[in-house]
């Protein structure tokens, strides 16, 4: 994650998840260190998978004391095996102590995502088709959560309601039809971004190619249905299946020719990399 | 959740959260409904499990417009089948398009949490024993997951650093043994507070009990392990085994005798809960 | 402004404008006025123009005291001769002075930006080319001065640095050219965004349009120059000419054909509309 | 601008500011430039005027990059000739890119007052009389405009609401006269302020002399009226006149003897002065 | 306290101060008290005395509950005895247990520090000394401290460093003598406050009024000195006596003849008036 | 106080002072300082008592500028003398002065609340009872006060209704009675926390005791009745007697067998400890 990102939308939300976590002081770790040790601490992988967040990790203890340093002996992408060293930090031990969790929190998840996030992607390799994430995120962690899909291999859809048009079945139906709802949002709409549609049936698909829809969301589709709105569009229009991909059933999403599949699960349900940090010592 | 929770802790993230979905406008919205028109739309589960968050849900809606009404035909904690019409949201349509994701992201994920956690409380049924959470919470989320836990029949551990103790090695070995660490935090915490030490062999534990915990975790020991630990403290502190219940391993913990078994899987990787918004017509 | 936008993005700015002009009491008010008389004030013009912002000139009120009324008689979009009654404010006559000056504040900037921005538009009547905004807002005013500029009939460029990619000549030699930067581009920018290149000269529009940008703007160029790369272009991409316009150079640069035509001056550079509240009076 | 005052009021709006023009991420320069690239850039002056705002310009990449050194060769207050080098930015080239827009937004703005304000102050250069700004500010922008009113030449009106006492029609009516009005600021004002009194004849000019008033403001009369309004108040308060200080009007302006002469239009009406960011490279 | 500042800056003020008493949830209400039950309670005065913050201690049930009813059978300023029934609260009772301290301890603090200014002033009482307030307030309780002391029948000095001119020694030697300070200080700061000098002899009283202060404060000087002081200034200038009044001194420092005497203790030295709320119960 | 605790919860606390004593600018420092001076000024107490709050002391001097230097000849909890140098600040001589009040503010409330719970804590010396703080603080002191009690050596009770149970009666009557009321808790409360019941008479003693309480609150009750609760409760539980220790009434205190005595005066009604601030001047 680049340094201005983490300035302007990161820092303050690692203050709040480290206030959330150290509501007053870290009254244990008080009681029996009066005076800053210097100490250091592994970060080791506890678990196979790819590593997302490692900045973000640092920045943690950044925050609550300048003076830590922490370096690594990965990067973002990289694969890590079980056991594997992937970092040392060294700073007062106090520090690494109150701020292990949210540093783990936050490294944990954005790798789980990652680690999700690749494994899906390797599914689609070599068949032209890119994997998407979705606005189903986990509030107040869009930033870091997107952030772990690219590093994972997959890449972003829409950031938010602010900066992408997606028109559905209820935009259109407000507006009277596709072509007026198109027509509408590309008057409205900063001319930087480009118009999707999402369509249920072939003769939806018909109309926003009509209308003019840059990008064509075919939703609740069958893999038939799929195919002849692929042929249909015939490139005059990018399409995304959304949905679910699966060893099972990517042979036939593939085949459909489709040009971007979105999924909801790689930010909404991927488990966790297990990470910890062992070996706390003075030094 | 509390109405003086939801105003005073969770208020301001979820305006957080709305902001991170709508960093300007919604610009597909504004562009197709320049008028308030009154919708009214419904919200279905479309999977089994156990309902939670119901109220940050409807507080997502009065947030953007108060004038917003949510029924609900379910309470937290209520099991719900697919298909299952959960409540119905009425109001400005545009309010109910853009909130939607939002008000979804936390209820899924809530209800996600507290059906996991229902299905692993449901092992230890019968057993005396309670499943706790821990602080393996998703960064600015944790008044929310916490809540869902106990939503799902778990019992939550510390909140945070600043209202629990619990002395691991490196504070005891600042302290200069257990015995010196106990008494410290004795007397520098709040007494309101109840001293846990964590411990990793028999030895650790005899001291851990003379030193006058009041809880005791068994960390990384083996079955065998607990069970002698348990007779050896034999009911004068309470005991805590932290680790993955699972079906496979779980009557065995419960042999042990421990008091209470935590589990970071339920907050750091349940999946969420697949529920909806429907049928979204105007009124 | 619609009722979202208003309450995540613009009442937060309001309240600090609001505090900005009370940092601790409205001294002399309150010295005065020790109890609430209700009292009623006209909203006039004071000059011709074009007036918009008046959402946010009835939300200062209400931030301040939700018990205040305004009725407005004109709308965003109306063009107002002077000495127009525009609306009334009725509520706590303290509420209504306190709040007056920042009331107006907003709205006669808004109206100046809207005013200015109709009399260019109205330049280009008829010639199918539309005029842009830019980035050259003042600080913390885009949300409010965006809006003004497409009430006067202007339209929005990208609103930030987040939500469009522009492509200017550090970025081209940073990725090693034009091709080069757009394919990353593509690559790393949310699938939803379309890819505008600036080019000083032919070759560059030349590179731009081979390597697939979706907008090329033209800048620098004089209208011979411009004239030529529309004819080059050809349809292929769209075209923004980057200047201000004026009653004199208007007709040439509607000859070249470009289909955008941006101006800072909207936002950095319009004096504000007079409009001013009179006749206060308790009722 | 003094250190104190840009840590406490101004670095939050600066920041509000940046989160304005980079709501996510500068999607652009994250697209093709993966790493830090040391570079260097100009600022040079695009027209003639009054500089003013140079240590905002600075703070502005500072608070994103604090590595990041600017030199000047001007000073605030400088008149500056078109195409002058004004200073350099050297730094990581992405935080050049980032942070230009919002640092020449500040510094085009502050130097537009500052360059209005000097040219209506050396109007009255001889006279004796002062120039004043008004409240008529840009929301959230006070302190930047405040500033570049005095550096170019002008002085500073009440700051706000809170800090002086101006006692207008309707407070006067609502203390039950003049008189009434000015005893009760007195009373209720901490004593550091000076009270002022809004008048529109002779009579009330009359009476809020009798009053004590500390200074008189003559609002909406002829320069027949000023004229004796002075002579009346002969030296016993301070004298105000509000309205546009033109080159037309100047002389007779002058010749009513008043103290102070307060315009709006330079905060409110005041173009940008053209300044721009050129020749960015690496180092 | 008036409703403008209560929302501009009180409001997040009660607010932080509600998150400080209650981090996550009132663990002891929400264990017992799962539904919401009407109830009543008593504000009971403990102590004779002055009370202030009536309108705080509402706003603190209001901010948790809009639904709280408030009301009171005396005003800020009225004298109360022990044992007076101040008012009542009525609204969920869990809002009541919620908010009690909170509310209690603004009301307590704010009317002990009235009491104890009243006390006081009562010793200036008929000799036209008034008594002034310092900027010696709790952090964070400016606005409700500098309220009080009205309330109590004390004036107010300067709010802030902002809205006060005070040139002390180092001021007066960093521009070279108390003429170029009270020159400066004029030709800098908004020409609507008043300038004030602080003496430590006769001689700088003598420099100060021929440089033209408006205010000369006598700092550590003997009642002879002030008496000479006074003497000399003539009512040229207001004179403000710096020191404790106490019933021992008050004779003399009236004797001397300053306008002014201010005192720090009111704000920090004050004991608390001890009120309680009793008899909760449900309705 | 810990680095930590500062970064997370006292900073913006100190900022937030900052802001309410510098709402603009400082006007008369600004006034006569154009340049940057710098200079030494020391810190001298004014009267015997005990020091708590250095840290924040300097605190208050790094926020407005980092490179402020501070240093310190006495520790928190040191006793210090009338007239004795407790450190020197070195920096820029404007932050001196711009700074001093809200450090002093900070600096003197804390030690006051220290040397008045010194001298109380000395009472119960060589008892074995311990004295206890409450939550009766100043509203966004708490984390600066409750810090105060422990240097003058006393200690903490909770910090807050989210980190402690404390059972009153109409949580007991919501309940349906004392052993219900312990129950709920202990269901709800993590399990970390000390369930605590607050008793009016012996029933109520007996009745908390079978219940199971952790430890039992005597509110209101005679000597002779505390004593009879305490050999009733006999070591099952422990005790807290609630009300201020005098120096007459604390033999019989001590002599009914407490083990806590709490005291609301140690921070509500601690009068200030004299320091200033004398001597600056260029270095």
């Amino acid at each position: 994650m680049d340094g201005i990102t983490m300035k302007l939308q990161a820092d303050h939300l690692i203050m709040e998840a480290l206030r959330e976590d150290i509501s007053g002081e870290d009254v244990t770790t008080n009681a029996v260190m009066k005076q800053a040790v210097t100490g250091e601490v592994e970060l080791i992988a506890k678990q196979e998978g790819v590593v997302a967040g490692l900045a973000v990790f640092r920045r943690v203890f950044e925050l609550l004391d300048p003076q830590t340093v922490t370096e690594f002996y990965v990067n973002d992408g990289d694969r890590v095996e079980k056991g594997l060293l992937m970092g040392k930090v060294r700073g007062d031990i106090r520090v690494l102590l109150s701020g292990e969790r949210v540093a783990l929190n936050y490294l944990q998840r954005m790798s789980g995502i990652a680690t999700y996030t690749r494994k899906t992607a390797d599914l689609l390799k070599g068949s032209g088709v890119k994997l998407l994430d979705t606005r189903k995120t986990t509030p107040n962690m869009r930033i870091f959560e997107k952030y772990a899909v690219r590093v994972g291999g997959g890449f972003n859809h829409r950031y938010n309601l602010s900066d992408g048009v997606l028109l559905k079945d209820n935009h259109i139906n407000a507006a009277g039809g596709v072509k007026e709802a198109v027509r509408l949002a590309r008057e409205y709409a900063p001319f930087v971004r480009r118009i999707e549609v999402e369509t249920e049936d072939l003769d939806m698909v018909r109309e926003a190619l009509e209308a003019g829809a840059d990008i064509i969301m075919l939703d609740n589709m069958s893999i038939e249905e799929m195919r002849e709105a692929v042929n249909l569009i015939d490139g005059r229009a990018e399409t995304e299946c959304s949905g679910n991909v699966t060893a099972d059933n990517i042979k036939e999403l593939i085949s459909t020719g489709v040009n971007y599949i979105s999924s909801g699960a790689l930010t909404h349900s991927a488990p966790i990399l297990d990470i910890s940090m062992k070996n706390l010592h003075a030094v």
